[in-house]
């Protein structure tokens, strides 16, 4: 055993520090299938904020890097495992607690997303942030990543959830930043600095949540479209008219992949649209009129809550559906909204071009799509490909004036994107923040940063 | 003339630098009455990006401190001149660009907040933020302050509204932050580091500023209070439950002055809330029933918008009208709102121990307070006695869990308490990154950070 680990086991917990190779391997992968992690030197299941303290003062002593962890459900390789590294889980932190007076949840970072929903419903409350995995990804995982998901439209993401954490920094000191207060202007924006940074600058080892009223009841739309861009006019003509919960797309390809699993006789289509409103509200008729307007071939609206959660959850199963195809290389591409025909047009181009299949899903009224490219793991020559695809996507999001990343992070498969994003100044400016928090570049190393 | 002068003189078109003794007193002082301001070395009334870089440049060759200025409307003394230092105001740097496809506008620092809600509205769009002074403070005052008003109840603050910033740093570099896409997680999220930074890292030439279709209308309800602390639980409730558009409260001293300057026969209440709900929602009623279980002495409601208009009027009028008071030291408190009540009652009690009065209004749907310390200037231990009670109001927030600022920043007035909220450590991180990004301390010194 070598002396880092010698350290964790003796300042650790009886279990704490895995060795079992076994259990280490299922720590290892994130779900960026393409992704080959490095084997860890130990991986260590956290019980509270001081276990992550210990780990990161015995890492930072030795500098031995650090990999945090949650659910390793994420998309972009950004928990995949590091050669020689500690991978710090959180699976064992999963407290959840609910003060409805406040309308806070104050939780650890392992509890699920799922959970935290749950414990806030109990009270008759709401956490609004649902990515499609949240039955499966956590909290802290959500906020490393600021992740997004359908009711993002109207809700806004992770980080407008956030009003306080604790973080353990690279040298193992814990520092709460924000509060309970819901306005807040009190020194720098740091909360939000560590929100979305990818395990990169500290371990969240507690948030503070807000929480809100359980929402009102919805009304579904779905519209069918013979071309995608129809579909695209209709998300512009909406989103300049009023603000649905829901504005979901997925093209003929995503709605095949998922009638293959399970079918709802929406075979045919060349796009599918999915909104939600207020029931009640003159918002559904807007969205109706809006979606024939653009040509639709088919629109249809439903009260009923079940069918509507029915729509949603074929939404949801879209990516594990696809995934059944193949091997998988999923995008995650934003571009402002009058420039989504553009974007769709774009990834057309480049399924031809690389003779690759391409189904494109999307939080359309964000402008946050899922180009997910296919491709035969056992032909070399189709995976070059769909890495080519795979590439040219965020490449034509970016000549869109768009983002390589809306919700997913950049973790290991977008890192060489990022520098044709940002440009030199920015990521300087972005390394001499890396550099004052965490001097010796333990967290989370070989990323994006 | 000094070299610094004469540098800046070559460097920028000509009438950019002010000398006039007399103009230049208009540019020493904010809206913090109380707080005493230096003598600039020059004024710098710069008409471009590449005038604040030429600053910038000059400032850090010399090490010579700037003081970005926007309508120096801010209440906290954040952009008081400092002794030496450059005062740079983006008073000429007004241009305002809507893109009604793509929903923002792209606008420069000096650009009033009304001339971007007006530029927004001639495309039937609306950029929400609204501060109390939006008629006279500018969006890049805004955006180093974060912002907030009576609508960010419902629809959030300054930093909600940024999709991007151009910033020129300390050195004179300009980085463009963020972009035009909603959803952006490509990186550190670098853009909210500068907004609410207070000019202390930056100075902010550029945002782009999300904008939302018209709001729908509003119906007012108005109630008034024999006690503040049933105010408070009417408050609680309706946050329970809904989420309004505007929840304000004023106290019975605050309603005399605003009578006292404007008659609306309300003078003899104990505490006004005035709350705004979509026309024709569920919501109004609500609203009005949880006013009458928390004991209102009066409750109505109107879906007519100029009578709405005028009541919110009143609210924003209440600063300047008590202002005719005497002096006034402006807080601006938050609490979490089941703590209001609380907050209220030892605001009394700091009112009853100082031998002072402090009027209170409030955003009280998010928490924030603007407690209004007023005292006879001529009368030193008035002042005195004031600035103690100005002192415990602070104190009596953090005591509840709370934050000595929601929106109107730390600037110089609230300095020595930002320490008491944030505690070592934090301030630490905080001055890490100060110091990775301004290195030399030449933006904005001498204030918080
Ligand atoms: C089927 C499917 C659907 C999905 N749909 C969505 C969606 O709609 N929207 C969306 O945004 N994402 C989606 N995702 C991606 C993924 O679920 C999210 O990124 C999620 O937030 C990851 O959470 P996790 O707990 O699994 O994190 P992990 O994968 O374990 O880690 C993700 C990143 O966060 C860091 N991290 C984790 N915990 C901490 C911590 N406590 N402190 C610091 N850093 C930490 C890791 O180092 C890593 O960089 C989907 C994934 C799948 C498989
Ligand atoms: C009657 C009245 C009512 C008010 N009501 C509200 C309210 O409801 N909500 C609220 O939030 N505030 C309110 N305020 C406070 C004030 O109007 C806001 O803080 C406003 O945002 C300041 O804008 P400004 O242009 O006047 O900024 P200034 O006062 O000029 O500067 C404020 C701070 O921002 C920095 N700064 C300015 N421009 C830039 C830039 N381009 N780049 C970097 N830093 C910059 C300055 O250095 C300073 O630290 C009120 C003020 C008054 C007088």
């Amino acid at each position: 055993m070598d002396r880092v680990v010698e350290e964790l086991v003796a300042a650790l917990p009886e279990g704490a520090v895995v060795s079992d190779p076994d259990v280490v391997e299922g720590y290892r992968f994130d779900r960026a299938s393409t992704v080959t992690p490095g084997r860890p030197r130990a991986v260590v299941r956290a019980t509270c904020t001081a276990d992550v303290q210990a780990v990161l003062r015995i890492a930072s002593q030795h500098r031995v890097p650090v990999v945090p962890r949650g659910a390793g459900t994420g998309l972009s390789g950004g928990a995949a495992a590091v050669d020689g590294a500690i991978t710090l889980s959180t699976d064992r932190m999963r407290a959840v607690d609910v003060d409805p007076a406040a309308m806070v949840a104050v939780v650890q970072p392992g509890a699920l997303n799922a959970e935290v929903k749950a414990a806030a419903a109990e009270h008759g409350l709401w956490y609004p942030p649902d990515p499609s995995s949240y039955e499966i990804c956590s909290i802290g995982g959500n906020l490393a990543t600021n992740a997004g998901g359908l009711c993002c439209v109207r809700q806004g993401v992770t980080t407008d959830y956030v009003l306080g954490i604790e973080v353990v920094l690279a040298d193992g000191r814990a520092v709460r930043l924000g509060g309970r207060t819901i306005k807040d202007v009190a020194g720098y924006d740091l909360k939000r600095l560590f929100v979305g940074s990818e395990g990169t600058l500290g371990v969240i080892t507690e948030a503070t949540l807000r929480l809100r009223p359980a929402p009102p009841p919805l009304a579904t739309i779905v519209a069918t479209f013979d071309d995608v861009v129809d579909a695209g006019r209709a998300v512009t003509a909406i989103m300049g008219q009023l603000r649905p919960a829901t504005l979901e797309l997925m093209d003929a390809a995503a709605v095949a992949a998922v009638e293959a699993v399970k079918p709802m006789g929406l075979a045919a289509v060349g796009a599918l649209l999915l909104a939600q409103c207020d029931v009640g509200s003159a918002d559904v008729a807007a969205v109706v009129a809006a979606c024939e307007s653009a040509g639709a071939a088919y629109v249809a609206a439903t009260e009923d809550a079940d069918e509507g959660e029915l729509l949603l959850g074929a939404r949801r199963m879209a990516i594990p559906c696809v995934e059944r195809l193949g091997a998988v290389l999923i995008e995650d591409v934003g571009v402002p909204i009058p420039r989504i025909p553009d974007l769709v047009a774009a990834v057309e181009q480049v399924a031809a071009r690389t003779q690759t299949r391409i189904p494109v899903i999307g939080h359309a009224g964000d402008g946050n799509f899922h180009p997910l490219v296919t491709f035969d793991p056992a032909d070399a020559d189709a995976a070059a490909r769909a890495q080519v695809a795979f590439d040219e996507v965020m490449r034509a999001a970016l000549a869109l004036g768009g983002t390589i990343t809306g919700e997913h992070g950049v973790g290991s498969l977008k890192a060489a994107h990022l520098h044709d994003q940002l440009g030199p100044d920015v990521l300087d400016l972005s390394r001499r923040v890396k550099a004052a928090l965490d001097p010796d570049g333990i967290l989370n190393p070989g990323k994006w940063i």
